[in-house]
C-alpha cells in the first residue's frame, strides 16, 4: 500500500484524518504497519488542551502511541525481525549515547522522540519506523491487540516492579483505578502480591478493579464542609486503616503505594497509610504543587519517587507476563473502533462513556485498512 | 562518686539541676560517666515547647542526647569494654527483634528508648547507662568532644553515605549551614565529591560552611512582595542554577540534594536543581505540610527521601572518618561549658550568640565534674 | 506433661531415646511443644560422621532442627503469641548485637545458637524453648507438617529471593533435585519464572521434579573413559545448551543458576550455561575444593554467592508463600513416623529409601506423644 | 599529514611499521591523532601468542588501546567536541542495542568493536576513530600521558568502585602489584580506604605499592617442598592474618579482595582471609581452571564476582579522580618511548625490566609525530 493516512492534530479541538509521506527508515530501523492503537489520556490531553506542561503542540501531529502492528520492511542490518512478524512498539527512540542511555535509565534521555509528543508524531497512521529493538515479537498466542496495551502494561512494570521492588507477599495500595492504576494491580498480582487494595472515587471503577486483580477495595468519604484538603487526608486515612485492617508494621502494613489518580488527596493518604521504611511511587499525573506531610517522609524514611515511562527490561517483563498468562490484557479493552471512527473513540474516551452508554477503560483503534 | 546530678527540664521553660538515682545495668549494658554533652536543636525545642510532633513531655526528663563519656562499670557479658575505656555513646536503644531491628534499619523500630525524647531521660547527668555495643571506643588521638559530636555527624552519615549513597565525584548541595547541615557537607568531601555548594540565608553561615568544607556558596534572594512560595522557589531556583552554572545532567549537575534547613523554600528549591534520576534527602524538619513540585519528581524520576536518625554502620562511619582526619569536628565547636553554666548553654543555644557575641554553631557541656 | 524424652546422638552411628530436662525460659523466650520434625541431611550427617566441618560432636546432642509445635510456655515479655498458637521454629538464635545481627544479615552471626550444631541440641524432643519471635504462628490452614518444612523452604528463598535477586520472567536451572533443590524450584515457580530447569543424575529425582515444579529436566551424561571433570562438565554443558535451546544472552538465557547438589560437576556446568552478567547462588555443601572456570565468571562478570542457612524476612516469605497457596509442600513428604520409630527414620533417609521400597524426599517425625 | 603509519601484528613475535589507510568517520564519531599509548600485558600477550583465550590473531591487526590524543576531525553530529580538544579515548565501542547495553552494562555486549582485540586494530597508528561519546574531553591540568593511563585506571575504577562497591572506612587487600593492582590500590585510596594491604611477590613491586598508596604490604612465602597448591594457600593465608592482624569480622576484617596477579594460589589465599559477608573481586587473568575452597564461599556468603574491562560510568570516575587530584598516574610511567623505538618499549615491557635496568611499571609510548 502506498499512502498513509493519519490521524492528525492540527491544533486544540481540531482532529483530521490526513495523508502522510511514508518514512524512510535506516539501516537499523523497521517499518511497521499499524494495527491496534490504544487511546492514552495524553492523547485526549493533547486534543483538548493542546499541551502537556512544556511540550506544546505548534505544528500538526500524528497522534497514538500505544500500539502493535506487522513489520512491512526492515533495514539491512536488522537480525531478528523480518516482514510479516506481529510486533508490539515500544513509542520512545533515545540517543544511546547520553548518561541516562548508557547507565540503563534511558526514560530520562533528553533527546528521546516519543511518538504523539511535541514535535515528534505518533503512530495513528498506517506505517511507523522505530530502531529494530523496539519492536518486539509477540508470541502466538498474544494478540496484536495485548500488542497495543503493553505500553500502558509498561508503565505498570516500571512502577510496581522496576522502581517499587515489588515482591511476593509484598502489600499493595493503587489510588486510581483507571487503566495506568488497574494495570499497577495486574503487575503486583503477578508477581504474588499478598494484598491488593484498590482506591477510586468512581464506585463501578472500583468494582471493575477487584473482578480484575483487587482483593480490598477502598471508596474515600466525601469532604465536610470547609474541611481542608489536608484534613480530608488525614480522617480519610484514618477511616481506611480501621475499614481495611492497615498497620505501620508487619504483616498487615503497606509496602508499596501507588499513587495513578493524580489526585492531591489520595497522595497526601498514600503517605499516612504506607508502611514505615516503605515506598512510594508516584505516577498519576495531576496538579503540579501538592501539598505533602513531609514529616510523614522523614519519620517514616519513606521513599517517594516519581515514575516516567518505562526503562530497559520493561516492555520484555510486560510481554513475559501477559505471555505466561499472568496478566490478562482482555478485560481492559471495553470498545474498539475503526480507523475512520478515531475521532469517536477519542469522544468515547473522553467523556468516559461510550455510545452504548457503558464506561470505557481503554478503547482501541483499528487499521488504517 | 555515689551522687547523679542531672539537667532535667520539668516543664516548659522550667529546667533544674537535681539529683537523680544511679541506674543498674544488666549483663549486656555498660554504665558511662558522661564528660562531654552537645546541645541540640531538639533539647532547645523541648525546653521552649515541651514537645516535638507527638512527644510531649508530661514528667520530668533529663536533657541531653549527644554525648561520649568513660566507662564506669561494664556487665558481666561485656567482652569489647572495660572501666576507664573512653567511649562515644549512641543514644537510642533498640529492640532488636522486630523486623526494622531485624532487617538493618533500627532507625525505624518503634520500641526504641531514645535518650532525651519523652518519656525517656537524656544524658545530662553524670552517669548514663546503654547497650554494650552501642558504647564505641573511640582512638587515642579523637578526644572526648568530638565523641560527642559522632551524634550529630552519624546523622550527616546516615544522610549523605547511607541514604544518599553518595559517592566520589559526586556533587552536592546542602540547604542549611547549622550543624547538622555542615556535618553533612564535611561527610560529603570526605566521600570525594567533586563540589559542595552549601546555602543559607544567613551570610555568617555561610561563611563559615565555605571555609569548612563548601566548594561553593549560595546566598538566596529576598521574596518579592507578594510573591508566593512556590514562585519564590522557582525564581530562586533559576537564579542559583544561572549563578553557579547548575545544568540538568552531566558534569554540572547536582547528583545530591540534602535539606537540612527544614524550610519550605528550601525544599522546593531543591527539586528545582537536582539533577535528572537524582537524589534528594530530607533531614530539616520544619513545618509538617510543605508544597511540592510533584511534577519535578515524576518527570526527573527523582528520589525523595526521609531521613531519621542513624542506623546500623553509621556511628562506626563517623567515628572511621574523623579517626582518619578525613572529617574535622573540633571547628564547629564554638562554646564550651561547665556542667553548672548547662542553662547558660541552653540560652546561648537557643540565641544563636553566645555572651561573647559569636554565633554558635555547636555549645558543649563538660561533666558534670 | 513433666518429662521431655529426646532423640540424643552420643557419638557416630550412636543415637538413642533419652530424658532430658524441661529448658528453663527467659522473659522473650517461648516453650514449643514439638509436633513435626522433618530429618536433613545434616542431621544424618552429624549421625554417620559425627562432625560436618569443624563441628564436632563432642559430648551428647539432640538432633532436628525442622520443627514446628504448639506453644507450651510463654515468658512474661511475649506479647504476639500465647500457650496454644501453632509455629514453625526458626531454629537459629542470634547475638542480635554484633555487625552482621543489626546490618541484616543475621546468617552470618558468630555466636548463633543453632538447633543440632554442636554443642546446641536440637528440637528432637518435647519441649524446645527458642526467642518469641522465631517463633511464626501459622495460619489456620497451614498444618504443622508444612510449619517443620518451612525450615528447608526457608533456604530455598535465601537463595533464590534474597540472594539470587530472582525476578518473574527470569529463568532458572537448578542442579540437585533433592528436597533443597526441589524447594529453589517452588520458590522460582511461586516468584513467576519464565522457565525452571530441573537437572539431577537420578532419573526417579528428576522425573519428580518435572511433577513438582520444573518446566524442562535434564539428566546428564555418564563420564567417558579417562574424561576430566572438567572435560567431562564442558561437554556437559555443550549437551545441555544443545538439548534445551540454552543462550548466552536474551530470552532464552538463564539468569539464575542454583547449584543444590554439592557436586563439583554440577558446580562447573552451570558456570558454562549461565547468562552474561548472571548469578550463580551455591547452596549444595560437598568437597570444599572445586575446580572451577574462573575465566568463565570474568568474562561473563557472573557473580558466585555462597548461600548460607536463611536470614531476615526468610522465614515470613516462606510462610507467606505457602500460606497463599503459591508453594504447595505436601507432595514432598513421602514418608511417616512415630518418634518412636525415628531411629527408623535416619536410617530410610539415609538410604535415601523407606521399607516400603519408595523413594524418600522428605521423612517427618511426629511427637513425641 | 596524510599519511597513518601503525605498529602493526602480523603473528606470532612478527610485529612491523606499516601505512594503513586513514579512517573514515560517521556523523557521530570523531578521528584522533594518537599522541600517547600505554602498553599493556594483553597487547604483549598477542605479540608473544598470538591469541587470548578464543580472541585469536587471524590477520595483520593495528595493536595499542590504552590511549588519549587530540581531536583531528569531528563528525556533523557532535557538539560536545572541537578539532583541538585533547582527549582520552575509552576503547571498546558498543552495540548500544542489545539488552547489556540498554541495561547499564556495555561491557557485556557481545558485539563491541574492542581496539586491538582481534580482529579489531588497535591505536598504535596516527589516527584512531571512535564514537564520539568516548572521546572524553581532559582539563587543561591533565596531561594525555594521564588520558592514556585513564584506561588502566579504569579497570580499577570498575573491579573496586562499581563492582566492588567499595565505601570509605573499608579495608581492601589486593593480590598482585602490576599496574592494575595498583590503580585498584589507588581508587581505593580516593575513595577512603581505612586500610589497603598490597600483596605481591616480587619485594620491589610490593615497596613501589607501599610508596605508591598501599598502607601494608606482605610478601607471601615460598612453597615448601611437595606442598599443594591449597595446602600452600592455607598456610599463606593463616601467616598473612597474623602478621597483618586480619580478623574475619569487624574493624579489622578485610571487606574487599582484588585478585590483580591471576595466580592461583592468590584467588586461594583471598578467600580465606575474605571478611565474613565480604566480597572478592577477580580482575587477574591467569589459569582459566583454579581450585577454589567453595567452602569458604557457602559459610562466609562471600561475593565472588568477576571483572571485565569497564561499563558507563567508569572513564568519568577515572578522569574526576585525576582532575580532583585524588589519584597521581605519574609515578606510574617508569619508561617512555617514540613511536619508531615502539618495538623496543614492547621488549622492555616484557621483560618487566628497561634497558637502564630499572623494573617496567608502565611504558608510554608517544606519537606518531
Ligand atoms: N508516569 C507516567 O509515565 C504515566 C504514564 C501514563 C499515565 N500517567 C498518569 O497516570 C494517571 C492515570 O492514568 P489513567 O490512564 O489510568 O487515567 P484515568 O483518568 O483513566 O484514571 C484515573 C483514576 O483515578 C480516579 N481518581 C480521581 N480522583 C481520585 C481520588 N481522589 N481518589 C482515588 N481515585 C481517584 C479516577 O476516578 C480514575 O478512575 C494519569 O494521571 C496519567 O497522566 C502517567
Ligand atoms: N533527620 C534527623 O534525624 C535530624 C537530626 C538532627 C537534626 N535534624 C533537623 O535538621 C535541621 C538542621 O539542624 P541544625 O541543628 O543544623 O539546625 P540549625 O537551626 O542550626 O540550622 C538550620 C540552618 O538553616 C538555615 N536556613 C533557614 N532557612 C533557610 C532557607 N530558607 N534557606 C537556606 N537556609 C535556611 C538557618 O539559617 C540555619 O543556619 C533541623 O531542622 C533539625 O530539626 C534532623
Ligand atoms: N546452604 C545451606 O544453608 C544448606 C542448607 C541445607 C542443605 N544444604 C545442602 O544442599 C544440598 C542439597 O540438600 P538436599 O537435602 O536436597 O540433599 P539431597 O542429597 O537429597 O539432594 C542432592 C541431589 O543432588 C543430586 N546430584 C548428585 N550429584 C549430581 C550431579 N552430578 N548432577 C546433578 N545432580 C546431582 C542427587 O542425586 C540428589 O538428588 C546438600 O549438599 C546440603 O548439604 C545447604
Ligand atoms: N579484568 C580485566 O578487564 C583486566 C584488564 C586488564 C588486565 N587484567 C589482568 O589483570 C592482571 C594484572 O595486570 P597487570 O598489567 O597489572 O599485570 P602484571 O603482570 O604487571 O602484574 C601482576 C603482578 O602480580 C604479581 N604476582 C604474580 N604471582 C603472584 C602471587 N602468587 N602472589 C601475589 N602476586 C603475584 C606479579 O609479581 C606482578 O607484579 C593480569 O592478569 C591481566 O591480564 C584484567
Ligand atoms: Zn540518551
Ligand atoms: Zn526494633
Ligand atoms: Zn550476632
Ligand atoms: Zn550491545
Amino acid at each position: 500500500m502506498s499512502d498513509n493516512p493519519s490521524l492528525v492534530l492540527r491544533g486544540v479541538e481540531d482532529v483530521v484524518h490526513e495523508q502522510r509521506p511514508i518514512p524512510e527508515i535506516s539501516g537499523d530501523e523497521v517499518l511497521v504497519e499499524v494495527k491496534k492503537t490504544g487511546i492514552c489520556g495524553s492523547d485526549v490531553h493533547y486534543l483538548v488542551h493542546g499541551r502537556i506542561g512544556d511540550f506544546i503542540v505548534e505544528k500538526p501531529m500524528v497522534l497514538g502511541h500505544e500500539s502493535a502492528g506487522i513489520v512491512y520492511k526492515v533495514g539491512p542490518n536488522v537480525k531478528h525481525l523480518k516482514v510479516g512478524d506481529r510486533v508490539a512498539m515500544e513509542p520512545g527512540a533515545t540517543c544511546r549515547s547520553c548518561d541516562a542511555c548508557k547507565s540503563g535509565r534511558y526514560e530520562l534521555c533528553p533527546d528521546i522522540i516519543f511518538a504523539a509528543t511535541p514535535p515528534y508524531d505518533g503512530t495513528l497512521g498506517r506505517y511507523y519506523k522505530l530502531p529494530a529493538d523496539l519492536a518486539y515479537p509477540l508470541p502466538d498466542h498474544v494478540s496484536l491487540e495485548d500488542g497495543a496495551m503493553m505500553e500502558p502494561l509498561s508503565v505498570g512494570v516500571h512502577s510496581v516492579s522496576n522502581l517499587g521492588g515489588f515482591r511476593a507477599n509484598q502489600a499493595i495500595a493503587v489510588f486510581g483505578c483507571g487503566p495506568v492504576g488497574l494495570l499497577c494491580m495486574a503487575v503486583a498480582k503477578a508477581l504474588g502480591a499478598s494484598r491488593i487494595i484498590a482506591v477510586d472515587i468512581v464506585p463501578d471503577r472500583l468494582e471493575f478493579a477487584k473482578k480484575y486483580a483487587a482483593t480490598d477495595a477502598y471508596l474515600p468519604p466525601k469532604f465536610n464542609d470547609g474541611e481542608s484538603k489536608i484534613d480530608y487526608s488525614r480522617r480519610n486515612a484514618e477511616t481506611m486503616r480501621s475499614q481495611l485492617g492497615i498497620e505501620d508494621r508487619g504483616a498487615k502494613a503497606v509496602d508499596l503505594i501507588i499513587d495513578a489518580s493524580g489526585a492531591e488527596v489520595s497522595i497526601q493518604t498514600g503517605l499516612y497509610i504506607a508502611k514505615s521504611g516503605g515506598t512510594f511511587v508516584q505516577v498519576g499525573m495531576g496538579n503540579p504543587n501538592v501539598t505533602l506531610n513531609v514529616s510523614l517522609i522523614m519519620t517514616k524514611e519513606l521513599n517517594y519517587k516519581g515514575s516516567f515511562r518505562y526503562g530497559p527490561g520493561d516492555y520484555p517483563l510486560a510481554i513475559g507476563l501477559v505471555a505466561q498468562g499472568k496478566v490478562d490484557l482482555k478485560p481492559l479493552v471495553t470498545h474498539r473502533f475503526t480507523f475512520k471512527e478515531a475521532i469517536t473513540a477519542f469522544k468515547a474516551t473522553r467523556a468516559g462513556k461510550g455510545e452504548d452508554g457503558k464506561g470505557v477503560i481503554k478503547a482501541i483503534i483499528s487499521g488504517p485498512e
